[in-house]
């Protein structure tokens, strides 16, 4: 895909130290090319629970994807960067690239890491699906 | 790594179209930040030669890319972005991650495949092993 220059960016967000990264890089790319940028939280309603609900469980989640997304979005308001929220349910990997399908986006920033040592492998997993299949470019940021 | 504006951009060229795409891409960057383009290409040396003496096959290899670098140097000047030529012998992504090390590269900007079939492999191999190892962010472009 060749763009001249960057119009949608998606910053997939999770709380992670390194998702923030991801996003503080963002927010510059978006001053720099005067955009918006766009945050995605995936409620991932694909784990097997246990030991809770599921029903308690998904709306813990869904609380927590709230408060992700509205951390992520004071971080892009104190970088004087305008953002939109966008929070999915299903598969992480998959509900970003069916969304940067369906919306054209140009660019996909992501953490190389996730949330804490299991978590961590998942989000991982998520940075390598995006790269490895997204239709657009993926900056990979540490 | 945080950092406010790209200052230094490295891409590895291996002739393929990915790697003109990342390029055309890189070039898009240089000229919205002002700055110059480092091309790095590197003489794969480590694999094993079965049908030509090793001197020759590492000679064809130095001179194609020369080639391979002279024809990126010629795409930055189309789009008037300034470059510098870079040429490496050892293990790809080795080289390039230690030289992105050494020099202080603020972001390196790869295609998500390679030449051929079979070279394919191993230039995806590449771009996967700058995305898990590289100290700085990588642009992955499709």
């Amino acid at each position: 895909m060749q763009k001249s220059s960057y119009k949608k960016i998606l910053v997939p967000v999770d709380g992670s130290k390194y998702s923030n990264r991801a996003l503080t890089h963002a927010c510059n790319l978006a001053k720099k090319y005067d955009i918006k940028i766009s945050l995605i939280h995936v409620i991932d309603n694909s784990r097997v629970i246990v030991f809770v609900s599921r029903k308690d469980y998904l709306n813990e989640l869904r609380n927590f994807g709230k408060k992700v997304l509205e951390k992520a979005t004071r971080m892009t308001e104190k970088r004087q960067v305008k953002s939109e929220q966008v929070m999915k349910e299903g598969k992480p990997a998959e509900q970003i690239l069916n969304f940067v399908k369906k919306e054209r986006y140009d660019l996909i920033v992501v953490g190389n890491k996730g949330l804490g040592s299991i978590d961590r492998f998942f989000m991982g997993s998520v940075s390598t699906k995006l790269v490895n299949n997204s239709q657009c470019p993926v900056l990979v940021v540490k």
